[in-house]
């Protein structure tokens, strides 16, 4: 007894002692009414300080666990005995509903080609952890402790951290957007901005307008959702324009959803005249527009584009959501939804009732990066080096994939797209056994389509690993996809 | 032109004027192809350095919002005219369902008598901030930063940080619980953790049972769900036994939920022989039991209690909601789940969906504060006040008010029942007269009771206004509750 107790490096020696004694009692190797070790005696035992053992009695006394009595020591305290004899198997699966199961079976991560070290994968188009401006983070972190951090430990608002929410309005106002109706919720990231949104609008035509193809999480929420997905091609300025107008006049929808500044997974970037004949069309049939700001600091060229919302003057038609994830730090789920002021109060009733609030940690610390003028430094950084990255995989793709079709307007990713009936997940099969993956493009098909295209995101890959990467699948695409 | 320009204390001052250059063309001040004025000039009108005004245009410029023309200067690029004819007004209300509305009805921040500064609010039962340990949450973060900031600041995994996982389950354990079969994902607080079971269960019966009154917040998500709430009184030692057995024989049910550590609102603990009986009359019936583990840690006095899923020993009918919200700190949002390994599972892709994961700060932070012991050192210092605050109200409540029955046996509050017709509101409005607010208790009911009930929280109030309040609670109950 006592004698298999180690101490750790982590961690005070008598919070270790303490969940060692704990552990004895709950386990019933130790017995109700049974009496401990002196201090003194256990001191010795363990070759522990005194103190280190007075500390975790005084704690296990305090929880309840054991006792003293004054003169003759410390006593295992009254244990619930736990030998229960009902051993309860149920079948969960059978307990969950039709969405969860659905969740469970797009969830691509499940789906996903688990790749091994050492392969060049092409699939993440996370930012690149090495680029990550952390000193400053860790600057901004003790600047808004030190101002106020009993203020970021404690409960904050539905809407958001105020300063953040008066940083963002006014980050978007520089982009043209007409604040004065408008308000800012804060979000656990992108994700939860939409999956609020689609939790709170009302079903009656039960259909969503989107680009074909689009981002897959989206898809997997309107999917979750119920919805009616009616995807629109695209060409290499955005949607097009005619079948959004056909399908207009036809057929009803609940909303649209357009990614117009940085497309994923095509990398396209709807042009100014596309942006305006989109808002046009769907201020004349009076139906709601989510954009999905993703990515657009990332664009390494061409002139400033505003965002549907800024068409919408004083309008309310556009509903905004932005996030910084994939530039800054995609570790903090902080996103946010821009929007007519009176909807984003009944959003915020939704939020509270189902998180409450966003971190208020993750919120404060963004703001102070931002406030502190990192956050352009390290764009202006991260920019220079993912154009590099940028530059250098096209111009392989452009001399090694023989495709029929290639996008990719900056950011972090490009969309390739082959010859009808090349299937890329044979492709991705024979990479694989080469040591290079990628992403199938199907699964941002809205119909099944896209069997002949994938994504490559080389955001986390060395250059020479891009070069190496596609010309194996250049060269495998030549020689291995015959027959 | 310009002369409007004023240097802040806050960020660099090149960021600064570059949003201010931006803000003029996007509000047309400055027209398309414009030139600017040269670097030379700017710098001598705004009395900054060359090099800043430098170091803004060349971010202008990479934005693409103007461009520069070799000999001849900047100009300003092409801007979207964004004078639309088309201001749309949506009536947003009209277009949002009924869940949302129901959440925004009853919200209970938009009901809230609304306090003003000097008032004695015992309305909240957030923890006192002065209490917070800032220096060791700064040291837990440096810490957890040097060891891998990169990877806090990036994506991690929808089931949550491993190493704070890990941590919880050996937390857990502790308690008792067979972790075997079981896992845990983490959640952005316990409110995520319910919504997401809550969205994931299959409606059978559509009924919940709980105990009455229950947490709001829960109340809240049932009826969201659209759930039958079924209410079980509770006597000083837990809900009565007597009536959940009748219940379950009558009635289907698709779960329970019970909060039988430290009950919301009315402060109980469940003592141990109910709660086996709770386990095995549940598990006789085949009803999965969601326990909230709400505040457990912040018992000051009685022996070790083992949570309900401790009973189910290696069973799979329990899933725990646990959170240190409303101990450590509640702007971080982290709580979690703790169930069947294979449920969990399942949960997972629900999370993936809805929010990604939750923010991988929060969870490092927290992690390494766990680790490094500043928990247990901050929780005894926490209960030590607490439990005077605890004490001194409970005294200043017998002393001064009339109740029928008090409760609470810990925590942050504690709930007193009035005699039957003493309406709670109109008491509440009087002391609101005299300068003291608390929580009426009628929010909690599962059936429209509790009007003659109220929750008085003292964590955040000195021991001089938790006297001088109670005290006037007790006074207008004599003397102005009559005729």
């Amino acid at each position: 007894m006592f004698n298999d107790f180690k101490v750790l490096d982590e961690g005070p020696v008598y919070v270790q002692l303490k969940k060692y004694v704990q552990d004895m009692i709950v386990k019933g190797h130790l017995l109700e009414h049974q009496k401990l070790p002196s201090t003194r005696e256990l001191s010795k035992l363990l070759t522990v300080s005194r103190n280190t053992v007075l500390n975790a009695y005084a704690e296990l006394e305090q929880d309840g666990i054991i006792y003293a009595v004054k003169g003759k020591g410390h006593f295992v305290g009254k244990v619930t005995t736990l030998k229960t004899s009902s051993i309860i198997e149920m079948d969960w699966k059978k307990r969950l509903n039709d969405t969860t199961l659905l969740a469970d079976e797009i969830d691509l991560i499940r789906q996903d080609i688990h790749w091994q070290k050492g392969m060049i994968s092409f699939i993440s188009i996370a930012p690149e952890e090495k680029l990550f401006d952390v000193e400053n983070f860790k600057r901004a972190f003790l600047t808004r402790m030190s101002i106020e951090g009993d203020i970021v430990l404690n409960y904050g608002y539905a809407k958001g951290y105020k300063p953040l929410i008066d940083y963002l309005l006014g980050y978007m106002e520089m982009k043209g957007v007409d604040i004065s109706n408008k308000d800012i919720m804060i979000t656990n990231g992108f994700t939860e901005g939409l999956d609020i949104l689609l939790s709170s609008f009302a079903k009656k035509s039960g259909r969503v307008l989107c680009e074909n193809p689009t981002h897959h999480a989206a898809l997997k929420l309107f999917r979750m959702h119920g919805l009616d997905i009616h995807g629109i091609d695209m060409s290499d300025d955005g949607v097009d324009i005619g079948q959004v107008e056909q399908d207009l006049a036809e057929k009803q929808f609940d909303f649209a959803y357009f990614i117009p500044s940085y497309h994923n997974p095509t990398g396209i970037v709807t042009s100014s005249e596309k942006r305006n004949a989109i808002f046009q069309l769907f201020s004349k049939y009076q139906i709601p527009i989510v954009e999905d700001g993703f990515n657009e600091e990332l664009r390494y060229t061409g002139s400033h584009l505003a965002p549907l919302i800024a068409f919408s003057g004083s309008g309310n038609n556009i509903v905004y959501i932005g996030s910084f994830s994939k530039i800054l730090f995609p570790g903090l789920r902080v996103g946010w939804i821009l929007a007519d002021k009176e909807l984003i109060s009944y959003l915020e009733s939704m939020k509270r009732a189902r998180t409450i609030h966003t971190s208020t940690l993750d919120q404060a610390v963004l703001y102070q990066y931002l406030q502190d003028g990192y956050f352009e430094k390290y764009l202006k950084k991260a920019r220079s080096v993912y154009k590099k990255k940028y530059e250098l995989a096209r111009q392989a793709c452009m001399q090694y994939i023989p495709f029929s079709r290639i996008t990719g307007d900056g950011g972090l990713h490009l969309f390739i797209e082959l010859e009808e009936g090349v299937d890329a997940r044979i492709l991705l099969e024979k990479c694989y056994n080469k040591g290079v993956v990628f992403y199938p493009g199907d699964v941002f098909f809205t119909n099944g389509r896209g069997n002949n295209t994938f994504r490559l995101g080389f955001s986390r890959l060395s250059d020479e690993d891009i070069i190496r990467g596609i010309q194996i699948i250049g060269d495998t695409l030549k020689n291995d996809m015959r027959g």
